[in-house]
This record gives structure tokens, sequence and C-alpha cells, in this order.
């Protein structure tokens, strides 16, 4: 293909990726009460091979020749990278801080309990040919288990809990602190991973001395100074398309230092995010990046992730059944283990049942995990989809039981 | 290279494009009073061969490895492509109908010369080898040359008139309205020559009624088919990520219309922004998409542009003159006969100074037209060279001699 086809085959599938997006996203938002971005997930699934491609072969390799799918992972990558920065931006440092402590039980619950399933079901998964790649070791495929599951659409909740105007209630901040914290940690443990799976002890080397070393820089030293960046802001009277190209620049550069070092552009976003200094800088950047990203941008990574997924590969019981497992492990071990721990910290049944239910949606962030997984070698194409469904049913169940347990009683309490 | 490595060299090119726009945009408009296009365009060809590329060829291959200049190339297309639908978004219809009458002289005067100097110059420029393609006929040579000195950076015009506050000055709306009208006769021309470039009759056919049909479709009933999403943007108190889709959406459709028909994404994008309605919808499609396209995607068309800019082909005395020979008749046809139209439609001479000082900066718009013509085999890379010069002298000489020759004395009475 030339450019100029390329270019024009790009405009056309952006025109049908970002409408697809938006109808199946508008139809789950409108007609079924499920967050946008559930549906979004389901356009990427619709246009990939299990039903385009399954249904119109020729069509879909038209639409999406071989050659353009770089295109889209490098468009997929930009976005998930811009949007991890945008979650960055909008995390709180402090009430991380302060919150650890009374959200503690969830929390760690919410990490333990993923971790130890991920033990013990890792080495069933590895012997089911296929699922991992031959050269994973089953300290990398547990851990890489483990954080699939442990992993929370922080973003999501974040955005749930503030939408129904919950953020200073019990269950609010139990579940925005305890799905921070496990989120951060999952990260850290898909880190520690990728570091590890480098081809000789050098290349480990230097993702987790580089790994530690931006992370250090990030926490301790680009906050302060990142800080004279709000001062031009607000001297300015607003982010003027000067600062806009500097922000932008350190994104670019701490994703590629990031990627280039091992880990993964996404990280590099995200911690360059956290230590932005806040206040008309981050809600500026936010209005400008925001629209963009998760419009335009986000769905290329549906798609790119939508085309990697063959359901159909799923094709005898035995499968199914791994798959089963999968999932019901993933509910229990998640959702199943924050609800014990809320309870055991004190709370009553239902906000326990809430916290579980909000916990347990994996939304965006599971997606991106296992396309890295995948992208990298860490698991086969039918684990990859055993996943995609796992993260489409358990975020698909959040906002139901959330309302079943919590909010209809919350809303008779008229909490809600 | 696989699409990770795509990836991984993606940040960092786009770290080191953005970066260096911005630091060299940043030189021309603090340090010479030129507008940030100009230090772009300039950064542009730094990175290209003549600069960086001959000065440093294997750090140059290797932050621009081949494969990831058709990556360039799209994000290039998108980029323009955007651009043309904010300048089509900002376009006046109803001053640019009001004003036809007065400005008629000069604009007709910013036509008719360029395209009478084109029908001298084409038949020598083709002499010389390499400068125009085998294939191309004395037709389509004049008629491409004609707009390409005939072209404004109508964009840059209003954005200059609109600056220093001189919109509703005799200067401003004669610059403004015969920019207006000369850029859009160029581009019409522009559509005629590439509909006429296709392989066969048939393709002409495709490209003449698919361009005329689309043209005739936006210019008549999309403007009515659209007023309802002005409607839906007031009733939603602002423009929703929903409405925000279905505007990418209909942009992405035209785009990718009249690049499959065999003219160009800009045409598309262009006509579909003149179609909005006017209010709301504009206005928050403007901040949503004018500082990602101006900083992010843009750069990418300099740079891309720049990386074609082989300003060393331009190697001996003959082709120096001819050069020299493009530049001085450029600035004569354009600036001069602008100059000319005004004086005798009644300007007095500084006026009409600053008119043809304004109407000869050809700025973005001859890059994006030069660009076409490289990709689509109407010229060769010894002239596009050329034209990339002609480009930026004649967009660097505007704000000094308009400074000369109108700015100081207007200042003097007090009217800028």
């Amino acid at each position: 293909m030339t450019a100029a086809q390329l270019s024009i085959a790009f405009f056309l599938q952006m025109a049908i990726i970002v409408g697809i997006s938006r109808v199946v996203g508008g139809i789950a938002h409108r007609y079924f009460g499920q967050p946008q971005v559930v549906g979004e997930m389901i356009a990427g699934v619709i246009l990939g091979p299990t039903l385009f491609g399954a249904l119109m072969p020729e069509a879909q390799a038209w639409l999406f020749p071989s050659e353009s799918r770089k295109l889209l992972y490098v468009g997929a990558q930009l976005g998930v990278g811009l949007y991890m920065f945008l979650v960055g931006l909008g995390f709180d440092r402090n009430a991380f801080r302060a919150n650890a402590g009374p959200a503690a039980w969830v929390s760690i619950a919410g990490m333990l309990v993923p971790f130890g399933c991920a033990m013990l079901l890792a080495p069933y998964l590895m012997q089911v040919p296929g699922l991992f790649q031959a050269h994973v070791s089953q300290m990398q495929a547990t851990f890489f288990l483990g954080a699939a599951i442990a992993i929370t659409a922080f973003p999501m909740l974040a955005r749930i809990i503030h939408e129904r105007g919950i953020s200073g209630s019990r269950l609010g901040t139990l579940s925005l602190s305890a799905g921070a914290i496990d989120d951060v940690s999952a990260w850290v443990v898909i880190a520690i991973v990728l570091a590890t799976l480098g081809e000789g002890p050098m290349v480990a080397i230097k993702a987790v001395g580089g790994g530690l070393g931006f992370a250090a820089f990030m926490l301790i030293l680009a906050p302060r100074l990142l800080v004279p960046l709000e001062r031009a802001v607000q001297k300015a009277g607003g982010l003027t398309d000067g600062l806009f190209a500097l922000a932008l620049f350190l994104f670019l550069l701490s994703a590629w230092a990031m990627d280039a070092a091992g880990i993964h552009a996404v990280f590099g976003g995200f911690l360059l995010g956290t230590a932005m200094p806040r206040g008309q800088l981050v809600t500026e950047l936010k209005a400008r990046l925001e629209p963009f990203t998760v419009v335009f941008l986000l769905p290329m990574f549906f798609t790119f992730s939508g085309l990697n997924t063959q359901l159909l590969l799923v094709n005898n019981w035995d499968l199914a059944l791994v798959a089963l497992v999968v999932l019901v492990v993933s509910i229990l071990a998640k959702g199943g283990a924050c609800y014990a721990a809320a309870r055991f910290s004190g709370q009553d049944h239902a906000t326990a049942m809430g916290i579980g239910a909000l916990m347990n949606a994996r939304g965006l962030m599971e997606l991106i995990i296992i396309n890295i997984g995948l992208q990298r070698g860490i698991i086969g194409p039918a684990l990859f989809a055993m996943l995609v469904v796992m993260a489409i049913i358990t975020t698909l169940m959040a906002s139901p039981v959330f309302e079943a347990v919590y909010g209809k009683a919350a809303r008779a309490r008229g909490e809600l």
C-alpha cells in the first residue's frame, strides 16, 4: 500500500470506528443504563473476527488491510498513553495518602486474594496449550494473572461515584481509595513482569533500573520541577499554545522513555500526570485533550483490541469451562474478597455489596493490561479472548448489581 | 519494523517534532516578529535532508526510519484535513458574498496575473528536466503553477488583520475578501487539475463528477441539513461527546469521500466546515480541535513536507536562476498585481502596498498545494524545493513589508 492509499483507508476506517463506537456506546448507555465505555468495548469486538470478520470476511479485510493495523496500533498506543496521562492528572495524591488507612482492609483483600487465586489458577491454565506463551515462567504467569484479576476500572469507578454524588459517603471514599491503591499496585506488578520479560539479564536490569529511576524521579523531583508550569499558566491567563506544546512534549518524552526502557508508554503518561502541578494547568489540559482522546483515539484502541479478539478460539467445552472458571474466579477473588473485607471492617451488607460490585468492574484498564500481555508475548489469543469476555462481563455487572444491592435502598434513604 | 517498534519510534519522533516546531516557531515569533507558522515551516526543512539529514545522516535515518514516514504522512493528512475544516468553520459565507463586489478588482488581478504568468513560465520550466513529471501536460502544468502562485495564506491573513484590529478598515475588508475569493478559486483549479490526472477518462469523470456533486451538496443542501446540529448543541447546553463524535464522523466521511474520488481530503474538510451551522457548535468545535491540530498534527505535516524538501537539489547556477525566476515572478504576479489593482480601484499608495504584502504571503496553503502536487506526481522534487523556498520567503516578507509600507504610517495616524 502506498502512503496515499493508506491515508484514504484511514479516513474511512476512522469514520466507521468513531461512528460504531458512539452508536453501540450510546445504545449501552441509553437503553441498558451502562457506561458508554462498555458499549465501546463491545463495538471493538463487533468489528473483529468474531462478528464482522466472520460474517463478511472480505469486507473486513478490505476495511482493515493488514498494513493499516500498524497505524491503528500506534494510534491506540497514543490513545491509551494520553488516557493514562488524563487519569494521572485526575489522581488525587493527598486523598490517596489520607484514605490509605481506612481503605486498608478492602485494598489489601483486593490484592491478596486475586494474587492468591492466580497462584492456584496459573499452573492449571499453563497446562492448557496456547493460553500462556511457552517461554513464560510460572512466576510471570502468576503475577500477570494476579494483576489481571486485581485491576479495577478506577477512572470509571471515580466517574460513577462522582456522578451519583456519593464522593463523600463511606462507600465512595472506601471504593475510591481502595480502587486507586489496588490499581497502582497492579500496575507496579505488571511493570515488574514486563521488566523481567526481556531477553537476557541486561534487558531486565535496564527495565527495572529505568522504571525505578523514572518512577522515583516522577514521584519525588518532578512535582517540584513542574511547579513553574502552573505559575506560567496563571501568568499567561490560561494555557497558551506554547505551554500546551510543552506539556505534550513532556508527555511524549515520558511515554517514549517508559516504552524504550521495556515497560510501557502508559506508565510514562500516568506518572507524569500525577506529577503535574494541580490548578488551572490540569483543568485546561483535560479540557483540551479529553474529548479528542475519548472520542477519536480510544476507539482506535478498542478496535485494535477487538481485531485481536478471536472469541471463536473458545470452540470446545473444555475451553469454555476454562473461560467460565477464569470468569468466576475473577468475580469471587475481586468482588467477593472486597465485599468480605468491607464487612470485616464494619460495613453493613448493602454497603459492602456496593463496594464489591464497583471494585469488580475492570473496564478499559483490563483491556490495556491484556493487550500489553498479548503484544509482549505473555498470553496467547485464546486466554486473551477469555479475559476480554471477563473484562466486559465484570464491567456490565457493575451498574445493575450496584443498583440492586445498594442503589435502591440508598435512594429510599435519600442518600443518592 | 514491528508495530511495537514503530510505536516507540513514534513517541520519540513526536516529542522532537512538537519540541523543535515550538522552539523555532517561538524564535521566529519573539525575535523576528514573524508568525509562528513561518518558524514551523522552517523547522520542517531543518529536520529534512537539507540540514539534519546532511549533517547527521545516521541519526536522521534512525529517528525517521522509512516505515515511519507512512505514519507521518497519514498524521499529516489528518492534520491538514482538520486544519482546512477549521478554516472552513471560520469562513464567513455572508461577508464573502457581500464583499465580493468591492474586492473584485484585487481578487481578479490576484487570479488573472498569476495564471497569465504561469502560461509564460510553464513552457520554460517544462524544458528543465525533473521540474515537472514527464506525463504532465502543459495545460496541467500551467494550471498547477498558476494556482501555486495565486494562492494566499488566507487563514494567516485573517489572523493578522484580526490581531491588528483592522478588520473594519478598507485594507482589512479588501484583503480578506480578495484573499478568500482567490483561495477558493485556486483550490477549484487544483481540484480540476487533480481530477484530470487520473489514468483514463473514467477516473477523470469520477473525480470531476464526484467533486462537483460533493461541492453542490455541501454548498446547497448540507447547510440546511446540518441546522439541527446547532439546535442539538444549544439544547444540550454545549457540545456533548456524542455531538462532537458526530461532527468528527461527518468530517472523516467528507475527507474520505473527496480523497477516494481522486481529489483530496482537504476539500472535504473545508467544504464541510463552510456548511456547518454558525453558533455555539462552531465555537466549541474550534476550541476542542484547534489546539491539538495546531500543536500536534500540523507539525507532523511540516515535518513530512520538510523530509521531502531537498534544497540541495538546486545545486548549480542554472537551477538557482530558475528558482530565482520562480520567486520573483511569484512576488510580482501576486503581490505586484494586487497592489496595482488596489491602486487602480482608488486606494492610496500605502494601503495598496499593504494589501499587496498581505496577499503575497502564501504560508501553509502553499505547502499543502505543493505537497499534493509532489505526492500526486505533478511536480518533481527540485521544483518542490523551489516552491518551498518561495512559500517561506513570501511569508517571511509579509510582516516586515506590511510594517514598513503601512504599519508605521497607520500607527502614526492612530489607526493601528
